[in-house]
């Protein structure tokens, strides 16, 4: 089903933006292990709102609460959930959304999938605040993987089209001052991760990791390794070498591969980049329709949005990457040859 | 697992390069489907080799028997079968790749993961050879979206990093005459695509088409609608503005959405590029590593090779895409509102 | 994963007995359904304690709370997750259930699987208490087959291996004085069942049905329509002759197949019966072994227990069996003829 | 899917009785397993028809041909596939069950689900023939499961609801005379088996075997231990008393619970039986419908018939026990404690 990630490590995210609460239900967690709530805490706040100038003001308290699976802090094999109460009051001023749909938005796909009833507060199920829960399972699976002296860590490489910090900023105050907005690009780093995981075919750790990352809005692409960029490269050119290392390792001099050959690590770190769309929520006035009146209407969104969603998707990607990897983990230590 | 696809369009692909079959076992065709087997060769011969001067010489008759699920040329019900001869004797001359892995290549990782009983002949279930199953899935999965109106067409945008025909067939000439290989970029566009299929989140249909594709060998990106480019607009530039169009239909005057909103199909066509990296195997000498005597050395491939799969690759990026799509089809009937 | 049930109605069940909460998330409800919740009420009433004087005295408020996938009193498409706070405080009085297996329960084997940081605390996450949050999500789907003309209906046939209610009265009367308990047997018919549900093979209404039946806990056996009987009868007395009735509809003389023919619904209705083991906690004295000091021991176990646990476990079944149908129900409506 | 078994030992069986071919595709042996290719051919033996005289005079060469996923007699880590040709000639003389299902069949419901393109030749896909591809599976993992320690026995028990050997025979010799047919019971044990096998709720051994019992054609009851009979029985009778044996190993003094507790293998034999209804096909005149003119008619089947399934049937509950079992042991080498 569409909420649920992973086969060994299957978690399930649930809520909308205004509902009661949002949270996550994890099946695969080891019994006995002892999450680190303060590491995870500073995990989540990584992506909370009001992190810097060019993110929205909404008031956030994204701490979760374990109502299951945690005994005197340890996981004891039941599934784990957790559970955010989404403090803030459900507004009264979205009911325009519900007849106007904003270009770039999930608004009009969710009117044609889910009717009269769908939830339009906040986005409903397709608010970016749904990845708080992604970033509890992901930050969990993080822990896991750092156990097993894995780590994930990704970085912005660029936003607007810009690379270089200044010009970032720049792009940002600019796209504020117009009330527009700017996408970017997340580069992700795996390291220290043992060869052999991930699958053929389907089952690949490319395959697996674009399903997850894919469910972060806003993402349009994910590319491995040199990535499109390889398509301009000849075999000579792109191939990686292999070479024995000082301790014995099989390793390749370059890695345009991103560790994964055949859809399985090499052992070479995981490497992969995700775009990300502009943020569609912009102050400047928009062509859209009426779904009600079904004539051709212009649309100002007010209220508080982010000019660059980027900035935030830092950890989401890093969680969602994390999701996929120990999921192949806990899977390779059935089916991995010795 | 691995090997299988999709959720109410299910199907398993087997075999390997050189086993006795390879072949796919389909779950989900409805009852009294007649398929078109003319059409179906049509699209198997589409990505068999010997089509041009730049693609290997390896006679194969990729023609599938069905040995179940059709009675009297009509789906009974049953889950279809159909599997296709490997025709080559299995040659002994692939011993060498046991010892030494070839750059770019899943001889490496497969060897890490499946050990010494890992089937090295002709890069064994790792072999492109495998898509001749898939675009069997996918080809019948193309006639039933047909029956609905749709359809799913691929082209190759670049090759080489050229995007002309002349210079794309100018590069190809110069590699193949170097013993080295090109990649190259194939754009997939759906047309009459229904609004409201794919779920939110992990059951997007980004996610699922990302996961189909790069279950192509040598697939290291996919992007939707503006993609990559669009981390560089703004969102006033990226948003695509809806409007009433002469039927009384809502669309989008631009696509930069490739036809996905939140993960659900807007109605506008589907649009996606998957960047495919040079062929691994290539005519030049290259640095590896030898399994067993564990030293540094010195690898020639020989033997027939591709100078550029991504000529072969264009219905495998179809049938790839098809099988999502058809899947997502047949899930909608069961949830989609209406 | 093993607290997951279904294909197209999905549901996660989490939580252990003393948890903070126990609770459910759905992911497949149709959009725009009002859930009657005093009706929901109502069936969970059916299965919570305190209902006789058989049942355990702990007191719950087991009215579900639900955090997400209801907008004003709607579904929205999102998934919808209900949480059942555990009132009662966590008691320390388990401690000795950490050391000393109870005969019969799962304390065991939930050493030897989730080894000492399982919960031991009222049996964790294998208590009977798990079984409202499978209530609500049955209680959903009870509604929603309700909406489709289907009904289902358990009630208890026979308890200590009497059947006539006065002779269960006496036999319950002796086994509470006795400190003992009993076991029983639950019948369950479903009626209204549209022909042509379920799949064959090992998606079959009977598979399906079984799966989440011995999900409850206590069942030991499960039989359809003529069931174990049937093993001792002629195919001339077992086979149901087929006739039309009045209205012109397929129907059979009897039902000994219980509503199910190679795995699919015939129409008539589904009958099938669960045999529920006596409870396990009873007063009486009992041999156990001591798992820390590793020797043989004596064990008692005070506190508060069901000497009939068939009483409360009925609208168990019903939940079980709804839950079974109404996925299967929205499977058919991809892939039926016709 | 309906025809697919499995989370780690997963395969999917095709096929129909008189299709060019059956077979099945197994995801999840490991890589460098040798299968004992007699050992397997005598395990289906115990399956195949004209076993004695009262069985089906049809003649099978049941010898499944791998086309893939084994290389030099082991595998490979691709998924294994094996076909098994169906060797006679499809028959005309089946048209008649078109119009005229049998009674107890799935012949009704097969014309419901797939309508005017069903298979009915042979029974087509509900056929006993499909449990030759179960067989090959469950024998393949019978053979991993004994490099464990762990072995899988089934006897018949009763037939005709005789249990003195000579009574099964004469009630045989009176069915087959009179052209009608007997049920019967199966009983399994599986011994050996590690402690801590299984999961909570619905992933338990008794949910999985279940699923996998019933997908052998006529079963219509399972129960575990004491099944049925716990019923009946008195908490202080039923619970098997815990002890350390002269091993140290903690054991149960009875097997009331078949060696399954919440689910979760005790380490004591797993004790199961499958009630089998007797073989619909019979040489009696019976009521049934024309399904073409609509109106109640006569029914005389003629043709080969086995007079009771249950002969042949004792591997096949073998093969589906032993699937379960190894699929819980790939699964738990993931996630058990230790």
């Amino acid at each position: 089903m569409s909420n649920s990630f992973g086969q060994r490590y299957r978690f399930t995210i649930f809520g909308q933006s205004h509902a009661p609460a949002i949270g996550v239900t994890i099946e695969g967690l080891p019994s006995g292990f002892a999450p680190d709530i303060e590491a995870l805490a500073a995990f989540l706040a990584r992506r909370a709102p009001g992190q810097g100038k060019y993110t929205t003001a909404r008031r956030e308290a994204d701490m979760p609460e374990f109502v299951s699976g945690l005994v005197d802090g340890h996981t004891c094999g039941a599934p784990v959930t957790a559970i955010i109460r989404n403090g803030d009051a459900r507004p009264g001023d979205y009911e325009n959304l519900r007849r106007v749909p904003r270009p770039g938005h999930a608004d009009f796909t969710a009117a044609v999938k889910y009717g009269p009833s769908r939830d339009v507060a906040g986005g409903g199920q397709f608010s970016g605040r749904l990845t708080a829960p992604l970033c509890v399972a992901g930050g969990l699976a993080l822990q896991l993987l750092g156990q097993a002296g894995m780590s994930v860590s990704a970085r912005i490489v660029s936003i607007g089209g810009q690379t270089d910090p200044a010009a970032m900023e720049k792009a940002l105050a600019g796209a504020k001052q117009a009330g527009d907005s700017l996408g970017g690009v997340i580069e992700c780093v795996c390291q220290g991760v043992f060869p052999g995981l991930g699958e053929p075919m389907f089952g690949g750790m490319e395959n697996r990791i674009a399903q997850a990352v894919f469910a972060i809005p806003a993402v349009k692409g994910v590319e491995f390794g040199a990535g499109f960029a390889a398509a301009s490269m000849k075999g000579s050119e792109n191939n990686d070498p292999f070479y024995f290392d000082e301790l014995g390792v099989i390793r390749t001099r370059t890695n345009h591969h991103g560790g994964i050959l055949g859809g399985i690590t090499s052992g070479m770190p995981i490497v992969f980049r995700a775009a990300f769309k502009p943020t569609p929520s912009i102050g400047i006035e928009q062509d859209s329709v009426d779904l009600i009146s079904r004539e051709n209407v212009k649309l100002t969104v007010a209220g508080r949005h982010d000019p660059c969603i980027v900035l935030r998707a830092v950890p989401c990607v890093e969680a969602a990457a994390a999701a996929a990897l120990y999921d192949a983990l806990l899977e390779s230590r059935c089916t991995q040859w010795i």
